[in-house]
């Protein structure tokens, strides 16, 4: 094959938006009059020689437009991270050797924090070998921590499915004429994004945990009681990643939550609404309940928020057009004009700028007492999550 | 106050479709001219002296929409078995005051089991007392286990979300290049039937485990292994009440099931999955995982059924409208038409022969090795379900 392609890539956890940036990718390159091969699981997959047509795949306007309401990563992925050329430059004599193989013009890569890091050693390797190759990042994360971008790909529609979620286990917690509370625990890792989107819920939680602050408690607690005071039912949103003021996840605590399974094997990190849980019913004797959103956060995509799939794609686009403007080792990202009405532009950053770096809730964003998210950033989640659908208020 | 009115509660778990119900009561008493008062918190509430009026707080038809969409019991609920009268004959006389107070002259009471219990009671009292209060069933649950129905309203709806969220999970773990097994937890206590509805998903699960067959631990695993040498990522959708051949529930076998937590309060009963993940993954080596699909099964508005919503408001009205008529001790039921096209009809049936009765799937509609579903249950949940909203079909 002599023509020259673009390359894309999926890597990483799936979103309910990475398929959406791919079908940007492959509508920018049909329009270009690009050939687009797509890897299978990501760069490890192509190594081992898979990759797939896309251009051809897709030249059915219908199937490309299902693939933007597909969740999940159509090609796979993988977890994969590329070694530094110091100590392997066999593999990397070996990727570009495949790069060229398949003609590659463009190298495209959907994903996080470790995808960008892929980038950025690409580009660099290829820059140093005389390649003319150009390496675009494409962001997607559900945790929204990368930085350099208002937002990324992936979190809106996270965000969507657990406040609406949370609305919706508020209404069902509230059902019976007794004191209780509700837990729930949201993805999200060291950054407290997701966590926070649940106060976006029509019944909006009454306390909000992230992992930006450490946990109090006793703080906690008295805050708890004080509410059970005034109301029947209180909601908590929980972020996986919650911290106590010495660093100890709070998840490790949990009997289940790190630790070992049925059959001695270590189980996954989870447990933080589980363990607070049974600490608010230990220290109030109420009802308690833990409720963890799981695999849905990510890969609910009958709840996709349509302006992150919207974004998702015109990011995958922005990548392929960067690419052959002759652009390389960049991220395409997120400017954001205004907040309502929401308007948002599309710019190039550095990828090393991006690569390994986590973006936190700033603490401004957080109210003092550290149990409720502020307005500022209720007004930065909005317009991503979307328009939540009407429903009657509580009969209170 | 003398003018008569219609008497409606609500008891037992929330679903999506309870309050479609309880709007159908409303709507019917509004067109009749008749006064709708509504029970806080069931039986229970009514008996502490709450209620509310319903004519008056729904005057506006915007409310009754929202209404028709608000999942969770509106009018809150409770889990209350009434005694019977040979045990408190002086709860029966209280009630029979507070109906004559309020100016019952028909009590609706949108529930399960339970609450068919509780109007076949009442009704029987009456008789004896020489009220002339009619007393009507209005049949809901997810678990959709009544019998002498096609189906139960709330069952249409959490279906959707289970098979929507299977559906979800399995392209989640479809994303990598290696050998997996997932366990997707479904609830529905003693009967199959929530359960079987995964197997709506687009991406159809390979096995389904229902509690009416007991659970062969050797065969399920040998299926699994001979899945796992075609494919990638084997899906099992498990129902939380499966047992043993020797009628053991298999959630009892997870550490975490039934047992105690952090603090050594007794758990709810649940594990289910995570005790056959840690069976697979001793027995074969690859990776499992455990999903529960958790509250949002019985809440999950966002994704109810349109025929279900439809269905509940019916048998509301016909609940009014058969009480007006002079019927008491009834349960208003669905018959079913046709499956295909999809057509449905009211009817009333005797509360007696509902009330604590449990509807199982037929041994017949699960395939002879207990593994799957058959044709005939799929054309079964088909229309009650819906159509699923297209994708993408995996790149295989």
């Amino acid at each position: 094959m002599s023509e020259k392609c673009i390359l894309v890539g999926q890597s990483g956890g799936p979103t309910a938006a990475i398929n959406s940036s791919l079908a940007g990718v492959i509508a920018a390159g049909i329009e270009a009059g690009v050939r687009v091969e797509g890897m299978r699981y990501g760069i490890q997959g192509f190594l081992d020689g898979r990759s797939v047509r896309l251009d051809e795949a897709f030249a059915n306007p219908v199937d490309l437009e299902l693939l933007r309401n597909t969740p999940s990563s159509w090609l796979g992925s993988c977890r994969y991270k590329l070694p530094s050329p110091a100590d392997d430059e066999a593999t990397y004599q070996h990727l570009f050797r495949r790069f060229k193989e398949i003609g590659a013009a463009a190298v495209l890569y959907i994903g996080g924090n470790d995808s960008m890091d892929t980038i950025a050693k690409l580009g660099a390797f290829g820059r140093e070998y005389g390649s003319d190759i150009r390496f675009i990042g494409v962001p997607k994360t559900i945790d929204n921590d990368l930085v350099a971008t208002d937002h990324t790909p992936g979190y809106g529609s996270a965000g969507r499915f657990v406040a609406t979620a949370m609305n919706e286990i508020a209404y069902d917690a509230d059902v019976y004429d007794l004191k209780s509370v509700t837990f729930v625990e949201i993805m999200g890792r060291d950054a407290g994004w997701l966590a926070a989107s649940c106060s976006l819920a029509l019944a909006r939680p009454d306390i909000v945990l992230l992992p930006e602050v450490p946990l109090d408690e006793k703080a906690l607690i008295d805050r708890i009681a004080q509410l059970l005071e005034q109301k029947n039912t209180v909601m908590v949103g929980v972020s996986e990643g919650v911290r106590t003021p010495d660093g100890t996840l709070v998840c490790e605590r949990a009997a289940t939550g790190v630790g070992t399974d049925e059959f001695g094997h270590l189980a996954t990190l989870s447990g933080a609404g589980r363990y607070l849980a049974s600490l608010a019913k230990e220290q109030l004797g109420c009802k308690t309940r833990a409720v963890e959103l799981s695999t849905l956060q990510r890969c609910a995509s009958y709840v996709a928020s349509q302006t992150d799939l919207d974004e998702a794609f015109e990011l995958g686009r922005t990548g392929v057009r960067a690419a052959l403007a002759g652009e390389t080792t960049k991220m395409c990202a997120l400017e954001r004009v205004a907040d309502d009405p929401y308007e948002v532009r599309t710019k190039l950053v550095d990828v090393l700028a991006v690569a390994n770096q986590v973006k936190h809730v700033p603490r401004e964003w957080i109210s003092e007492d550290g149990l409720d998210v502020t307005d500022e950033l209720m007004a930065y989640m909005r317009p991503l999550v979307g328009e939540l659908p009407a429903q009657l208020a509580s009969i209170g």
